[in-house]
């Protein structure tokens, strides 16, 4: 029986896996983390309001009914494309269709400061990360006496207007000024700040003016500062400075200003496009290597001349592509190619407020939430996280409380 | 309005907190971490059961309608006796009265390899430290094709055969053979060993000795391998060496085989007992500082000939005692001696079997179980956190599962 191995638990390479179950193929998954995350919901990871059990389930136990699936936890270090073998950290694998979905990491444009004082946002232990760093930023205003320190701990800076930036300031404010409020009685609300900087002059670009009108004015609501044109120069985890010579003191920088293809695409030796991903055929196979196949944020394919979003609707599309074209080769019956389609964009901003332009519709307000909350639900995979992140958020939303508010530190 | 400067916001420092709600103080708790923990179910956090935001509340939380309390997050390096003042890692802090109530740590008996090598459970960290381990465990037998090493990555020896113990080594047995047997079909379950290593002749000392061989018996029922006058020498993380010359090759080795005070006590300049414990008068007063306290594991007394054991139970009712003492004083009334009202012990060893001795009562098996359960829910605090912990044991007991199977790594 051939062997395909898939690089990559994320959301495409899981759909690929899953949708080979009934395939005359032995289907071998690794990934360095032993669990799928449901990274739409980090942001609330972050901001202490899932607990990361919750967005995250092993993968082991999402495709344990699946007999020709193996799970195999390792780093995979290099592909030979002549031997058809994986290089991996513990010794070689050898594949017959090999499927690369490593996915993306935060892309801090070369900025080496911003990549060392800066907050990115891609796994679970970047979330914990935040909340441990936010809810610490807190307890220290309370000890410190001097007015500007006091400022400086109490500024948060977000950096990037797309779907993670606003999600994040949305649900910062709401830690803020609905939560942390009522657990630091002395602290003076005035000297709290959110900001959310953008380097272009609009939020969330993939949406019409109308939402993303709704969607500023709700930030606004909530006490955030939009700033367009706004881009960091050079952050010392003290000071952010901005291009324009502007210089706001900050202990918080969290950067959702991009992502850019994982490290692994560098390794291949093939030729990149923006953001390192990997200009792949129509197909999604590789350009002679027919049995190589690279999807998700990994991947480069555009369509009506726009490179494809580097979010989880393509991957998952293209998981499930990649699975059928597999299944053609193996009858000799020629691959279809790849065509994304659009679903459209969900962006929640706090309670009662989202902005959705989905499937045509054009909501925003209490509407919009609603779908939010019940799309996400249903894409959670398995009923307890989907049990749990209800009552989470239940819980939130009547008592104003966050679950999580740990600050666990090794 | 005099200020009482409680260290430690565990058992005995929360309830002596919340003891003084109402009295003419100001209450000032300090903890080096934001929350409190229900250390009695960290064996299960673990054990990839629990997730540990359900076990643990952040501190602020708990006391939040408490007007005299304050909380700050901070370490103690020393305190000054004579100034009445404590030094922190946030500068001074004066106090009227003082309870010291800073805990236990695992104690290794100066054992540094195990120190190194072996895994202590007294925190949130140190769980996940253990379940990361055990898991990852699985994850390299799986790839390494060498019989021995596999074994050696299956061998799980737990140190100590109090009810630290033997509750990990049950939990630990039923993970492997009720849940990740599922995730690993091509596991040899021959291939794994749990050892339960007991210096003494006895399991559970505490308990009367129908009790204690009922424990025994399950224990062997869950193929644990309890061995009686076993003391570990050396362990390099690959091997332990007994003191009796036998040698196990395991990659695992928990440590359940001892604690001992804080080492905010050595620093104390007062004289030490067992354990680094200090010795205090009657009413839980430090010799010649009528205005200090000691509580908790960190404190030394003895009643009717031997020491109070290092348990929840005794820390809490030394923080009422000590409240009332501190109350008292305020008024010029003379101070009550502490007298400790043991309730009894519990120990859970898997689903339906539990050994309870408890106001006189014993049993074992599913009422003792039960017994558990109820005990334990009612005594963790919030009502979100007793909800997740029961759909969680709901969720393991009916499903076989275990929610948190996560390897979460930096």
């Amino acid at each position: 029986m051939p062997t395909v191995v898939i690089v990559g638990a994320g959301f495409g390479g899981l759909r690929a896996a899953r949708a080979l179950r009934r395939a005359p193929v032995q289907v071998v998954l690794l990934d360095r983390n032993n669990y799928h995350l449901f990274q739409p919901l980090l942001y609330q990871v972050a901001t202490a309001g899932l607990e990361p059990e919750e967005i995250a389930k092993p993968t082991r136990s999402i495709l344990r009914g699946q007999k020709n699936f193996d799970f195999r936890l390792v780093a995979v270090t290099r592909v030979d494309f002549a031997a058809k073998r994986l290089e991996t950290s513990a010794g070689p694998i050898a594949y017959d269709y090999l499927v690369l979905a490593p996915g993306g990491e935060t892309n801090f444009f070369g900025l080496d400061s911003m990549q060392r004082h800066g907050l990115g946002l891609k796994d679970i232990p970047d979330a914990i990360t935040i909340r441990n760093h936010v809810l610490t930023c807190f307890e220290q205003a309370m000890l410190d006496l001097d007015a500007e320190q006091r400022r400086t701990l109490l500024t948060f800076i977000v950096v990037g207007g797309g779907p993670t930036g606003v999600e994040m300031a949305g649900a910062l404010s709401e830690l803020i000024r609905l939560v942390l409020v009522k657990d630091y009685p002395r602290l003076n609300i005035k000297d709290v700040r959110i900001l959310l900087l953008e380097a272009t002059d609009r939020l969330l670009p993939a949406l019409p003016e109308r939402l993303r009108e709704a969607a500023g004015k709700t930030l606004w609501r909530k006490y955030v500062e939009v700033r367009f044109g706004a881009t960091v120069a050079d952050y010392d985890g003290r000071q952010a400075r901005l291009k324009s010579g502007e210089v706001i003191p900050a202990r918080t920088v969290i950067w959702a200003a991009g992502v850019r293809a994982a490290p692994l695409n560098a390794t291949l030796g093939l030729p990149t496009a923006r953001q390192g991903r990997i200009p792949v055929e129509p197909t999604l196979q590789v350009a002679g290597h027919p049995e190589v196949f690279i999807i998700g944020d990994a991947a480069y394919r555009e369509q009506e001349g726009e490179p494809l979003p580097m979010v989880a609707p393509v991957a998952i599309q293209m998981g499930h592509s990649v699975a059928s074209n597999i299944k053609r080769h193996l009858r000799g019956r020629p691959l279809e190619a790849f065509r994304y389609r659009d679903q459209g964009t969900l962006a929640t901003i706090g309670r009662n407020a989202a902005v959705a332009n989905v499937y045509g519709l054009k909501l925003s307000g209490f509407p919009a939430w609603v779908m939010w909350l019940v799309i996400h639900i249903i894409q959670l995979i398995g009923f307890r996280n989907k049990l749990f992140v209800l009552i989470n958020w239940a819980w939130d939303y009547f008592f104003y409380e966050r679950a999580a508010r740990l600050i666990t530190r090794d």
